[in-house]
């Protein structure tokens, strides 16, 4: 579980709902159906519009993405490049391939797959990082879907809002009716602002910068693979692909505590 | 037909009407000539200065491929370009001229075109990604025909609230006109707000996003027919072509699942 | 003349006075004289400060472009560069220089003389894409002049709306006259965000896309020019200027169609 | 004197008063102290904060650049270039020495020291280079003072609005206070949205346009160096360093002018 | 202590209230502890849900980089590189051994000890530079903290108005209560527009401009490590390393000057 993704809904949800009871007002004010569905309604209707069916669909299942634990072991992946290398440099690129079943990431396995069947240097590179890059913009696209959906959603819901003043306008003789229609009205707004504020654009961002973490993961392991295709020794791998991860040698990463 | 235009819009436009119904709203409150003569007019006004006929036009044409389902199917256009190597390497590049009437993709028959007739690697790369380009910037620039209809109509529907506004404060000494005046003047929002985010920015987001896959395709072709020309073999090529459009070996694919 | 900026100017205008005047609501009461000078003087005050005099002067010239019918007649350019190539590869660069005068673009005459003139291809590259850079870096700059206007407008209008807000709030004693000062600070408003949306930005928006078609052409010319130093085969010369432009071989044009 | 920065702020000033004095507001009711204390404290404190101490200074200082005029004479600087590359080629680069204290541009002499040094024309290159692109940085990151003062100060005006609104809430059972409250409290938003839009806003687009009217200045300097110390003719050069200035050869300023 | 952050944050709170009180408005009227409960609970539960744990908890940590006093002596690293380029040419880089001890910046003593394990050059410079930049990125998303702060709560704060004015609305039959319940809401807005423009945004912004200065003194140490491993004569080492932190000779300075 991704401990912010839970506790940050939670938070955001509950200092609206708490300040709203401590001055007084009720929850049932604020729970009203037709709002909801104008601003559902109108929302991933826009969305729907926005994108291709591929993106749509990928987008709304990457959500899950948010709430995942994917703690990226930066330093278990460049140890497990590092052994690698060592057991081609000292039996042979050839070797690598009994090691293949082991290897659990799958990008890093097609990599070695390639070092293992002799494909031309300059190919693999291009390759891996054209699939990698290819990938990073299909789901960078997906992303976008709650991004999108931050953008449409307050506007909608002054739609929303407006459609409930226009109707109050027009009864506008029964002064008591006043007040309850323009708070029903007021309720569009804040579903609108409130789902994007509290739930799609904070969704989107973090799922943009998980999507980066793990393109950086690709290029270490792009890295390391190249590395040990033209048999670089693996303690100056090491160093370059800490260099890569920011995990640099001691010195440094007492540094950058200085600087964090 | 493209599913989630259609989808989107109905489902935007149901949310918006079932939502005012339910709250007792009638559609004929939010139904008013003045109102649409004001914001369509102003908006395309507007959005004629603001482009060339050239691309107004062609961007008022092009609303057509946001409802068309133009799936890109690159793993056939993978297949066809990886058969042509085949048939290329086999029985050499002149092969391909018996060939070409059978490939329907005209920017595909472009390139073999090139290969057949012996143009300079350079040169064809360079027409190619030029050809490519200049097309895509057409397109791009035609796209953006609904992305500045997006922009400018809430803000015309703005002028038309604000007019409606001034027509009621001039009256205030009959407040009995005022709630309905006052609704009048809203519609004028709802209009500008609702195309916007409806219609105009949804479509142009799936525009350019049908015009970016396109672009992809097209460079895949690219990349194909100068591999053509160079001889690489047909099994690199395959991998290479793969790389490109993200579809890579199987392991690639259950990596790509566990992200999504 | 340019029609849509003449057709899209009346567009707009008519759009918003018909409805008013649809809606009862007279000429007469969005015909202020304060309003207007507060936000005209208020905007070209703000842009003035914004600009070097250079720029500002430039800009507000550079209007007449939007209003020009300057088509630019890609093919025909295309045809003279070929004919010219055809020329020097027949007789010589030198048998350009009689030709020199029948060219009428000046940027094609500059290029040419420099082949005439034998200057080395390295200094006439980086001259003639210097020359075209700096011009186009003027020419932008100047057009900002209607962005950075269609951006100060609306604030300005705000401004002069509350204005005239504090001016009715102090006299609200008199309720009678509460909704007439209402209605003239409103004016403002109406001002400030038309002149942005119906003139100046869509008035930038043009001069921008113009600027980059004329770029364009001059990329092309220099390429020609380029290609003919180099004695490039006219046919090969003709074909790549064509890629460049977008007007491929008929096949590719009916790719375009489709995708338009 | 920069005509425009003082006519433009006088312009802007005076429209809004000339204006609010036609409809007949008196200058007192937007004399407002503590309205000037919110806004500009609030906006000068959320800038101090967001710069370094030396930005900050540096930014302030700036605002004189401005106000002067500081018209970049291109022609006068090409000239001066040339004739000492006429100099550097007759008589040897050693002979620019003499010349150095008649050299009135700093960043000019700077590289010609360079020149009589004989240092390596790669380290001269790059020395050059950064030393324009850091104080470029520097200068931009100053300018940018006054794009922050622009965005912060309407945000500003709003809290004092708001701050004015609430106190009048406060007090709502007296109505004859009511609107004069009001008024005072929107001065507040005029504060704040014309210093942005009439000063600040403009102000940065100004000094941002002058630094790179400088840069490009500076960049004719290092390639006009490096030319005299590779030996280019003299010739040659002028035609290169007008290409850089956008004031090439008659045809081609012709051909601007149609343009423009 | 950075003096601007401090006075900063002190000159934007003290304005407002200061403003407040002499516009006769009470403290305690703008002290709420519903609202504050409202606008911090969601923005920070937005921002949670924005950035995985490791960022969030780094960018809290990182606001005390925008109140201590980093003032990054450049000259003071350029001299340290320019006597270490000394002793290295003098007595060859193994030399640099034993001054590692006393070279106090961590990236700096790093880099020497590539220089000193002889490590090549290219792989010395790659790493180098992709620490700097694995490291630089790294904050920038921790620093984006604060931008999403500022970014969220304005919006947060709307959604407190709007549930205020909701619950005032419904209780519109007793108005006593009206104004009171408005002051109140209006406070929820005060929370949010004056957190984001007084402490978020002023907060992200300085954090960035002290990251962006912080690389440039490793762009710094890069090229003065690089120059020392490849022999650079110390005095041309020195010269280089002066433009590069835009200190250049006294001329330019001069120039500077007059540029500021």
């Amino acid at each position: 579980m991704d401990v912010t993704t839970i506790a940050g809904l939670l938070l955001g949800v509950a200092g609206i709902l708490v300040g709203q009871a401590l001055e007084g007002g009720h929850i049932g004010s604020i729970l009203q159906g037709t709002a909801a569905i104008i601003v559902l309604g109108g929302t991933f209707g826009a969305v729907m519009v926005s994108f291709p069916k591929k993106d749509f669909v990928r987008g709304l299942k990457m959500a899950k993405l948010a709430f995942r634990d994917d703690q990226v072991d930066m330093s278990a992946v460049t140890a497990e490049i590092v052994q690698l290398a060592t057991v081609a440099r000292r039996d042979g690129v050839l070797a690598l391939e009994g090691k293949l079943p082991e290897v659990s990431d799958l990008f890093l396995r097609q990599g070695l797959s390639y070092v293992v069947d002799g494909v031309d240097a300059g190919v693999a590179r291009s390759s891996l990082e054209a699939a990698m890059e290819a990938e990073h913009q299909e789901n960078v696209a997906a992303a976008k879907v709650w991004e999108a959906a931050g953008g449409y959603s307050p506007t909608i819901g002054i739609i929303g809002a407006v459609l409930g003043l226009i109707h109050v306008m027009e009864n506008l003789n029964d002064p008591s009716k006043l007040g309850g229609g323009i708070a029903v009205a007021f309720v569009a707004t804040v579903y609108g602002v409130a789902t994007a504020n509290l739930v799609y654009l904070p969704l989107a961002s973090k799922l943009k910068r998980k999507l980066a973490i793990a393109m950086e993961r690709k290029v270490v392991i792009t890295e390391g693979v190249l590395a040990i295709q033209e048999g670089l020794n693996p303690r100056v791998l090491e160093e370059k692909l800490r260099a890569f991860t920011g995990e640099h040698a001691p010195a440094t990463n007492e540094a950058q505590r200085r600087a964090a």
